[in-house]
């Protein structure tokens, strides 16, 4: 029994990466990490995953923290992503390990920290624990010889993408495939069959999700080749996930759809992958990757102004509240 | 009507870029703008001033923000500063006015967000949102290959400035015209008729801010000066601007003028220069500007110890709450 | 009689960056900061830790702050550390000095404002003031041809350190040595016998705070061991410092120790090592050291998720709020 309600607590926290408290939505999540894993000659990547899901949860059991929650699985994501991180940027060797447990455990600790601090102003803490956690654990590798950095990109200041940067070949393969891999780069992982299976996962709980996932991933995918970033990284989706994140919490998470709400959310989605781009270039001399920081800050910006305040500290929808001054019957 | 009203709004949202609200001060601030636009050949940057400030103003109309403050300007002056940062660094190609535009938009929303967050502790959020979203903007434009980075400075390591740095040449007519472009670069343009301009604009609504501006220009280019900064700098402004905007933020908005008052604005204006000079190193690595980061630190940092709350949202000056323990007969 | 306050309230100051107020204790700690200037050769850092102590001190009585926090010495200990700290870096001129007296009343402002807004989440300012002025003030020091910047690490970008560095040879002497210097770094110091004479401070006022020092100060050190860091810092005592302040805020002042207590507090000493190597590979580029941050960011980290809130703004201890559902009896 005690087993069974800790499992469904850990299945929901997968599918709370995407907002969605849905323990078959995270079944299916975790076996798109596992599938993009296994595809990719990774196998430790998904065993993190799964280790970190586990201890975050535990950690968050062995505090006593609010039980409502808890069940929600808003204890899982954070460290899920935490396990997904240190063995793709520190490869699998001992020391990960060592960082990935007592990190999934730290992320549980500023879960509750940056939940404290943000409930001040009626906005969730997104996935920055796992960010925060993660940028300290592996910047803090560059320190030691017993854990290795050679996943992480070298430190080195930024250069500006000339002119003769390679182009995007734009046609509807390469295009698709970049949307879907967008979608899986949520789970720093570069497939396109675990972004469909994801796809999948948010459709099983929620069609608009789903809609919206599919959509921001190509938004941003077109607005990173009008800009002229760099090829690769396009056709591998790391211009999509934040966006991604960014318009499923805007469009139909955290204020409920209607034009305006997906007007600004399409504000939103555009100016994520402007800030993926500023954090990519802060984050070039230290020599890490910037994972969802840029979901994170372009979406608090957005919530923030938000005055209709309706408590949503557990990823449930709330009314639009930006952009009506009067609120809708609800 | 309603455009005459908007007009208003506009011009007080330029004349809030020095805390006036009076629509004449506006008039001639965005005169001195363009005066230092077409005087040093680049006409669009007094453009870029203009569309941020509608645009900024505009979308602030579109998310139906609170009238009072809107009318007074307070969606304003932000989005006008991100006008003429970005053709200043980005020059003046299409790539530069989509991301004003969109830029613009996104200071309002970042405006209302920074607002909300400082609005807890009775602090302003001065011109943050401008600050962050143009770091954003000229960050990002390291990686695409469609966005010009020529104007921004070269990301390098901090190099201590060595004994054998030119000197500044102290005499009186170098002294004045540094002190007047310390006014102007408030709006990133060194030009000491704009300077005079401004302080005029000032005195039209309030004498004390036009000779704490004058003073603290003064004050912070020797300050500049005494400690030995890099010649060329001291003489185009650049080491007052931001203390300009703290002199007159603490010296008699924020607090009522008095002496105890102005010994306190007289460290915080020091403190300015001193903040600004750690800006500019922790900056380089990056290749961006700091724009009116100094001020804004400084500022929020000398406003905080504030007891006597009193709210002030609105850029109104408030009773001396720093220095005495009782209030004196308001 | 208001000088013998003065000074009483001066020696508090002390005893309060290990959190004990308790005004001998804080005279013994003054004894092993002189100590320890003198036996390297360098009084001027004696002679600065005093001043910060008293212009931080009287700044305060001159803002006219409440006087309950002021005579428990809560505006002196974060200028005493800026005043160490300056003539340790920028070396024994006049620039310094000038530097000093308007960095420790500025600290004091700090002080101040970043207690204002934690406040909000009943977690105090920790040294944050004195890391965040010491900072602007180093950081700034690269721009000013008066002021050298001889004594701070170059800056350079992260460099990971190889599998080919040297060990640190584990052996009793040099491993108590090590320890006792992870005490006296908190000053920064690197001197056994001053942090022989800190431990006795503690001791004098807390037995337990003077446990908790020395085995964090243990365990901090054998992490870095097994982790792998440079031998030279090992035994310099750099990884152990900011764990200790960690350890004693965690384990016997903001929480009631108890076994669950001290397992938390374990937790977060060693989180603290890992966050101390990340500042260090952030600071590398700007050629500054991280000071007491590591202690300062991972304190906040795990003191914020606290449920059961009680005051605590003036370094008392409080029942233990995280790790227990229901409180003991108190």
């Amino acid at each position: 029994m005690a087993v069974t309600a800790f499992l469904t607590t850990c299945l929901r926290g997968a599918g709370q990466v995407m907002f969605q408290n849905n323990p078959v939505t995270g079944a299916l999540i975790l076996a798109a990490v596992l599938w993009g894993a296994f595809a990719s000659g990774e196998p430790a990547v998904g065993v993190g995953a799964l280790v970190g899901l586990v201890v975050g949860t535990a950690a968050a059991y062995l505090l006593a923290v609010d039980g409502t929650t808890l069940r929600q699985g808003m204890y899982g994501f954070s460290p899920l992503l935490t396990g997904v991180a240190l063995p793709t940027f520190l490869g699998n060797r001992p020391s990960t390990w060592i960082l990935l447990v007592v990190g999934a455990a730290v992320t549980t600790v500023v879960t509750l920290a940056i939940g404290n601090v943000f409930t001040t102003w009626n906005v969730p803490a997104l996935t920055f624990p796992f960010v925060l956690t993660t940028w300290i654990l592996t910047l803090a590798a560059y320190q030691f010889y017993r854990v290795a950095v050679g996943s992480l990109p070298a430190p080195a200041l930024p250069a500006a993408l000339g002119p003769d940067a390679a182009r995007f070949g734009v046609d509807a393969g390469a295009l698709v495939t970049a949307v879907l891999k967008g979608v899986s780069q949520v789970f720093l992982i570069g497939d396109w069959v675990s972004g469909l299976l994801i796809l999948v996962a948010l459709a099983v709980n929620s069609r608009w999700a789903a809609g919206i996932a599919a959509a921001a991933s190509l938004v941003a995918t077109l607005v990173a080749i009008g800009l002229g970033a760099d090829a690769t990284t396009i056709g591998e989706g790391l211009w999509a996930y934040s966006a991604v994140l960014t318009a499923v919490a805007l469009g139909c998470v955290f204020y409920r759809p209607s034009a305006r709400v997906l007007l600004y959310a399409l504000l939103g989605t555009v100016f994520t992958v402007l800030v993926q781009a500023a954090l990519d270039t802060v984050a070039a001399p230290y020599g890490v990757p910037t994972f969802t920081a840029a979901f994170v800050f372009a979406t608090w910006l957005f919530l923030l102004p938000k005055r209709d305040l309706v408590p949503t500290p557990h990823h449930e929808p709330v009314p639009d509240g930006v952009l009506t001054t009067s609120k809708g019957a609800t």
